[in-house]
């Protein structure tokens, strides 16, 4: 029998890379949530997205948001840049496309923190490459808690923000995994589970069929 | 607001069960892999296949295999007491269906160590809780050196044992998960954020829809 050389280890780029999205209501604790994941997950990008709202004090420009004018944001729009976009309680947010597309081609998974009106708008554009993780607070109590501690919030406006989660829940069934977040660390090691589980499907490693002929045509030659 | 109290932990038995399911030609390391996941993984229930194979030194009866003659496994299949069974390489093969619908009963995962032809059966019978995994040895090299050193068999037998490989790997696009086996524990991690993933899809989460309900009506009343 005529061995053929072992192939090489596929090279990275020939990965397809996927686009990790992470929804939510608000409260639920995705914020936290998508930082640590970035920290441990090297070959992952976050997508940084533009936002006409105003930034909040922690926040810090090109890490959490772009920040941006109406007019810039329109005219990003006009021109094709934004991959997607949506109005959200009065405030424009969209997704920057040409940064997202440099890292899929480079290989590496992109990660989206955005609302489920931006992730109807990527399974759109590219349902394949999707991986909806739809993330819930462990109880309406928790909940509750969560937003009221935020901030020295008014009562009404803690109800205003519960009456949008009541209207961004309903979307849970459009996500292909749904975690609850009882508790920070274990959610996180949730969603690296779904990452290293969807990098082992077979239709997002392209290079196997050329892996597998190796084993047909090496002992045909026996 | 009447808040509601929140809702219980969902009881272990509401969750869906899954049928994980590893398939592979022969010498890629499955039955290795097998054994560490289901020593880490305690709620994971192996699958004890019946086979009329004769049963080989380093093998357990119960643990292994049940060892049974062809009338018995006729039998068996008569009474349709097998969930799936087939015919590999001149041996009869086959799952008894008891076991594992009452561990799927209970809420417990079932590990199945079969081959395509029962994999495809398990499909037919339960397509939606079926996850398959195909495992591959790293090269024809690689693979070739394990069949050598298994045993002191002869170079037909080696030989035979190939041709038997480059037959099974023709399967290989018929599971959702593909995973080349470089190192054990490295696959054995794998194997184990594919179950943690699957875990959480949302359609194996049933009490979902339910859980769901109270950010819902509890911020209605507000």
């Amino acid at each position: 029998m005529t061995l053929e050389a072992p192939l090489k280890s596929p090279p990275r780029y020939q990965r397809r890379g996927l686009m990790l999205v992470l929804s939510s209501p608000s409260g639920a604790g995705k914020t936290s949530i998508s930082r640590r994941v970035l920290e441990l997950e090297p070959e992952v990008t976050m997508s940084v997205s533009v936002t006409t709202r105003p930034k909040r004090p922690a926040e810090v420009e090109g890490r959490d948001y772009y920040f941006v004018d109406e007019a810039r944001f329109r005219a990003m729009v006009e021109r094709g840049e934004l991959l997607e976009h949506a109005l959200v309680y009065g405030h424009h947010y969209g997704t920057p496309r040409a940064a997202v597309e440099a890292a899929l081609a480079a290989g590496r998974d992109v990660l989206f923190d955005i609302d489920w009106q931006g992730a109807q708008q990527l399974r759109e554009a590219a349902a394949d490459d999707v991986v909806g993780v739809f993330i819930l607070a462990p109880s309406l109590a928790a909940l509750e808690q969560r937003l009221r501690s935020r901030a020295q919030d008014s009562e009404e406006v803690v109800r205003y923000r519960l009456a949008r989660v009541a209207a961004d829940v309903t979307h849970w069934a459009e996500y292909e995994y749904v975690l609850i977040n009882h508790e920070l660390e274990a959610s996180v090691a949730a969603v690296r589970a779904i990452l290293a589980a969807e990098r082992l499907k077979r239709r997002r490693q392209p290079f196997l069929s050329e892996f597998v002929q190796q084993f047909r045509t090496g002992s045909g030659e026996g």
